[in-house]
């Protein structure tokens, strides 16, 4: 029986458990809530949303044995709390959802619970058609993200571009005598498409190096110094492409820091399509599924970023993943999947907090009024400056032209491309091995959450 | 000298005082003061707007003799607050006004004093374009604006059409130790039209007729109880009109019912063109002025109520004052404008609450709770099945087809609409002597505003 983490524990028979309900009970409550929540509410007339619907909480009991409003279940007698439904549906609305698909993919079809899901102490799941994540968050966080919400929605209506997470619900599962929150929210990293790097970045040096038990993983997730020793010249986008980054980066940690918060991260999936390509070559079999599109608005990292009336031109790509595409120092293409997480943690443990006072400390703030700020700008300057490089207009062809069809063509453009670098003061890294590379063979369908 | 209403009052010399602040004072500071904020905003680079926004004060001092950022000038000190700077150029923004032309607007050109202010004791200001007024407003008023800013943001960002004030700032100038509040909005009526009739109208009953002070009036605004025996066939609307014109009205209802407002009123003017055309006939001259476009987005009231997707077809009509099309019961063709007004007001007066309390009590609300909810859906009632009335589709050409050209052409279809009107039960009032005809020479240019 493995160690308890936080709520989450194993039971006797091998069964996750979280406060002591079983995976099985818990996904069964939340499909069975979520059918009741959304066709009760498609029943409702649609009106707007007021200030008052971020405060309202539904709630309907679900017996075993069933009632004349809910079905009987073999599971114990639970209550369904469905938080600020009104407000909600609005955003999956604005998300471009529709109220039966968001129910059909979480309610009939089976959820997939993700083996890989750190050190938090939370369950995730995964929905069948890989278009939404169910976590489990604690008091602090649900009850933080509540507070959110009017900000939230003020933040979507002037900007349906962001990388923050798309918040889909808030529900909680009051069963034996302990609440289970849960948040429904977008798939950042499609399980299709094969990361053969993560990164969890904040900015910060400080204890920023992934351990060596996470280095065991499969697909570890690196950290900011990992991630300065081995991809020490960044992730080369094209103008526009990264205005676009940093812009929607820039307006949402102006959000963030409207509302003191911290700690968040970028986690970043990179796809590497010419190291797919070898991979394909040298592998028995190539993985059979492909990538999928993904249903919702603005819910891949492309659409996060890319303004509604920017033509990028020579951008579109036939990747229907939404990845943003970029190159390596090697020149090699990459689809890059980014989405900024771990929005409501800072509110959970004041050991966290302690922990990223340090941090900053550390970093070099002195003056803790300042830290939402301070935390924001080093945020910025870390992806803007370091993470993501641009590169000049009349070299944008050496990113993009290969993008046309994502396929296993030849690489003719990385010698030009690595010149390029040279003259323009750009150190390609080609011949140092890197971290990285050691964990060329990763399996997919392996994401690591953190909201 | 005249009585004092309120803070208003007049000086020995005969002019306008509030708060002992001559008028002319007043609107030099108000003048010297938006000039300042707009530029200075101006510099400020684009951001988005947050939650933290709305309870910005930004404030100035205006010394008399100058300093390096502010004019020297010929009034006494004073300080000049500008609320919710950021919120306030986001709502401009949403309305299409730019920023150079509200300074111009208001700041480079005379303010004309509304001399038929009614009983509140507030000053008011209409700019010469004729787009904006400036109301003062009690310090309970300006503090409960603030509060409904966040809400006020929602209901714009779902629904740009609204009958409620489109406010456009909010300020304060301190002088002599007093605040003068103030607040910028859209003008409802066009100066540059005729109003044949005015209403101030709310679906009560209780004590709902215009004094006889009120009825001396060059144009009197009438209330409920004169609409009912007046007008007790109401204003017919096409059907796409006046489904526009109720949605409209159902949905600000909800968003005022949401904060709890009440004593709000529809202030209605009446243009009747066949009259227009008769008076034009019996006098000596014209009013030279045209009908000017406003300039502002969403501000007439058939752009309020119009959805964007709505074809309105027939309806487009060359005015541009933006009346709504409409007939009275003798197939008059007429022009209505409408807008809400007094939403801020049931939070100044103990008074005035007690007096709503009273009429609520007198038209049958016994439960005190619920008074809001019973106030819109009275005032609903009242807009949709009385004053409003829907013409069906067939006949829709009765109501719209002579708008075509808003000009003095023969009435040909009046015949076949009051036929319309017995057969469908509705009983046209056209040799019933009206208290309405006795205003027909009415004086342009004097509007009566409580918002």
């Amino acid at each position: 029986m493995k160690k308890t983490i936080g709520h989450r524990g194993i039971n006797p028979t091998g069964e996750t458990t979280y406060k002591k309900t079983t995976s099985s009970a818990l996904k069964g409550a939340i499909q069975l809530g979520i059918t009741h929540t959304v066709g009760s509410l498609t029943q409702k007339p649609e009106r707007d949303v007021l200030l008052q619907d971020f405060e309202v909480v539904d709630s309907i009991f679900f017996p075993n044995e069933g009632s004349n409003l809910t079905p009987a279940h073999h599971y114990g007698d639970f209550k369904f709390k469905t938080y600020a439904p009104i407000a909600f549906r609005y955003f999956r609305e604005m998300f471009g959802i529709r109220p039966d698909d968001y129910m059909y993919s979480l309610c009939n079809e089976r959820l997939i619970e993700l083996s890989n899901s750190g050190a938090s102490g939370s369950i995730f799941y995964l929905s069948s058609d890989d278009e939404y994540i169910i976590k489990t968050v604690q008091y602090k966080e649900a009850e933080f993200l509540q507070k959110l919400l009017p900000g939230y929605f003020m933040n979507l209506n002037q900007n349906k571009r962001t990388l923050l997470p798309k918040f889909y619900g808030l529900y909680c599962v009051q069963a034996g005598g302990k609440n289970i929150r849960i948040v429904v929210m977008n798939n950042l990293l499609p399980s299709a498409v094969r990361m053969h790097v993560k990164f969890d970045l904040k900015g910060s040096t400080y204890k920023r190096r992934a351990s060596a038990k996470e280095r065991e993983k499969a697909v570890p997730t690196f950290k900011d110094l990992d991630f300065m020793q081995d991809m020490a010249d960044g992730l080369m986008l094209d103008n526009d492409m990264y205005t676009a980054v940093c812009k929607t980066i820039q307006r949402d940690c102006l959000l963030l820091q409207s509302f003191k918060i911290m700690d968040y991260s970028i986690l970043l999936g990179i796809h590497n399509l010419d190291q797919a390509c070898r991979e394909r070559d040298s592998e028995a079999a190539a993985d059979p599924r492909k990538p999928q599109g993904q249903k919702s608005l603005y819910s891949t990292a492309i659409e996060a970023i890319q303004a509604e009336t920017a033509s990028m031109g020579s951008l579109d790509t036939e990747d229907k993943t939404g990845g943003i595409p970029a190159r390596n120092s090697k020149g090699e293409r990459l689809l890059v999947y980014i989405g900024i997480i771990d929005i409501l943690q800072s509110y959970r443990l004041a050991k966290k907090l302690e922990h990223s006072w340090k941090a900053l400390v550390h970093d070099g703030d002195t003056v803790s009024v300042h830290r939402p700020g301070f935390y924001a700008d080093r945020f910025q300057r870390f992806m803007c400056n370091f993470v993501f490089r641009r590169v000049l207009r009349k070299h944008e062809s050496c990113l993009t032209e290969h993008y046309d069809k994502v396929s296993c063509s030849e690489n003719t453009h990385i010698e030009d491309f690595t010149n390029y670098m040279y003259t323009n003061g750009l150190k390609p890294l080609i011949t140092k091995p890197t971290t990285i590379n050691k964990h060329r063979h990763l399996r997919p369908f392996t994401n690591i959450y953190n909201i």
